[in-house]
């Protein structure tokens, strides 16, 4: 059920909005919608503009913040987080450690699967606007440190470094982990994966690097083929402790 | 701590030994361990052979079920597994619906994040052994149903689809799904891309088709380069409703 | 030596110039040159503007025609000529028909490599500006016929079919080709290239069918990556009589 | 037409075989063919064996010694050497500068196609196979030295150099080339790609690296799908003077 302050989406118009239940008013060409309409909603529920058009009530999934979300730079791609949820097994069980956070939005994903997750940003004003987004996710298991990850203390199951990443980090990074448990370190650039990989492989085992080139598939009148969109981001390492 | 019955990973003489705690005996050459003395452990305790050789403990994480659960079939490709938990933001408020279950691995990857799993396979044999490998897994979320999935009722928030997809599954997917939740598709072959496009395009919004091409990166004394390991799986299709 | 008439590339001032020996002048920011200096020139000789700027002679090539041909639609891309040309074996001994011809790019690479080229264009607008283009390519044994390739008498070495491909077109392709000849077939979508295979398979040996994904890398001081480019652009079909 | 000591295929009982005309007997289980047969005949031509079982005179091409020549290790990949033919635009007025050999594979097509090629390799045993091998091509415009390219002198249009490239290779190759000529690396290693690159950029305009990812698309009953091949072999630098 919808509280006053829970960010929501309105699906409409061909479009969806972003906004807060209970405060304002959502105005649209199709009709204007009090946003205290929103308040005891359910997911799926119609509210409606006062000319009558029905807009759909949706409660914001991961997926959605990775589009709504304000952003301080680019986020992990999905292909990457989801790369690395699969390969080191992320759960329920799983306390996660992330840095760096940017936005947060790798952390929302995280923390919507995660018991805790704790998440390190050496920049203040990234850390603010991540506390933010993870406000807006209504995910209170999430914590945002403004600090090196350098300075974390405690056990993890799963640690993920997306930041300029020295040899410390991840000799750090070994020591906080669990036996079994696992980092993967996100690198754009071949020569800090290199870095990487000479760090880890006298520190964990089964040391594995890919990379995931993505294609996606369009089909129209003319035909079927894959598209010519964006086909690199980083290479992801995974290895365990 | 581990109790009688739990499947448990003890690590050492360079490999992984699959067993079962409080059942019978390891025999390595490097010494034998009554797995008896498993019962009360944690993960990374050590225990000791006859000989004197100690092996760590390891509670297993999905990503060992990947490797060590008896197969009836390919699974999934973590890299796929890790597209549908991302591209649906598959998190652990959601009550997911399965097919084709296979020898379970998807399921317990799901299972380990979500409230709830339900997983059909109309294979009876096959519908057993992913049992066996859920009940491994001590995954008390998960059910198999020894159906086809058009059989299914309740509401999900995420269906995934890895079997012979027909029309009448993704018209029924349709039907069982929440309001913005997702449906994932698996199709190894064009011509089935095809017919779940053609399918779901008049049923669902937001439809897309990627395929991710994983490559691993190698990095040895002679230089680094990517590998010229198996490149391709299939086409996953997120479709929301 | 240059004559009158010949295209070619005067290089300076951070870009190419692509112009006519002996006709009118050249203006720049660094000052004018009259083509008629460039008659009796080679490439690699320097010709200066009137302000003292030596510009570098260019006799252009194949890739120069790439990018300075005007252009009726999108030609083949370099790397998959490159795939027809060494797929095929295509050499100076060979008699080679190509269709559509387009722009005439794809026949420059050709006509500068085989015996001779015949190449077919059913619109006489398209046939026109190929003609032009060959004529800048000082390449006369290449034919351009305003036709479709069913017309086509003779025999040949190697057939490239690079338009919208018929069942006619391949039992055609076959009755042309030398026993030991290939036919290629540029396909952009699925559907095309499941027709040409499903023709192909009963008329000729050996028959493959590959894509080319491209990727460039980029090296800066911030690293290096591959880069973002395009990366798709057909399937091409190899087939042996 | 076919004289004595010209290499032929023999296509037949569903497989190609490689035989000189004039040297011996062709024994297959449909029968014997003596070998002198073949003198006077042309490409396509039937000859029979003592069983009345026709065999197909195939005189061969490029794409033939890919496959039949004997190999000192694994040539250049055909779609890396159409890479290089069509980013240079090599063609039949071109002298082209090879190194290092091989058992002469990536020279036999570079000579199929251009005026001359003298290609160098070091290692005098894979320079006599690569003599043997180009003899049996019956290329008579490419010379074999058996020395490092270091030593070679003239000026080229192409030089492709596929060995250990050290910056004097890049350096000499420089010198080597004509104005508005090309130089192709072929680099497996990416630390071998970082210094050509890192040579190349002072002394070269219009570098470019690109790697190409060859995928097989296969199609039968169940359906069509890219295939699991191998996809990669190296990166290809192309940096004009």
């Amino acid at each position: 059920m919808i509280e006053a302050g829970d960010r929501v989406l309105l699906i409409g118009n061909s479009r969806a909005y972003y906004v807060t239940a209970g405060e304002g008013m959502l105005s649209t060409d199709l009709g204007m919608i009090p946003l205290s309409d929103l308040i005891g909603r359910e997911g799926g529920d119609q509210v409606v503009t006062h000319l009558g058009t029905g807009f759909s009530v949706r409660i914001p999934r991961p997926t959605d913040f990775f589009v709504h979300a304000k952003r301080s730079g680019a986020p992990m791609h999905p292909k990457d987080i989801g790369s690395v949820i699969a390969y080191t097994g992320m759960n329920k069980k799983d306390h996660v450690l992330d840095a760096g956070t940017g936005s947060g939005v790798a952390a929302i994903f995280f923390g919507s699967i995660a018991a805790s997750v704790t998440t390190y940003e050496q920049r203040p004003e990234f850390a603010k606007l991540a506390e933010k987004n993870l406000q807006d996710a209504a995910l209170d298991n999430v914590t945002v440190v403004a600090a090196d990850m350098l300075t974390a203390t405690g056990t993890y199951d799963v640690i993920n470094l997306d930041m300029q990443i020295t040899p410390e980090h991840i000799q750090h990074a070994a020591t906080l982990l669990k036996p079994g448990g696992y980092l993967a370190c996100y690198t754009p650039f071949l020569e800090h994966l290199f870095l990487v990989l000479d760090t880890a492989k006298n520190l964990f085992s089964e040391v594995v690097t890919h990379e995931l080139i993505e294609r996606e598939m369009t089909r129209t009148d003319r035909g079927t083929r894959p598209s010519t969109r964006v086909c690199h981001t980083g290479y992801i390492t995974i290895a365990r402790r």
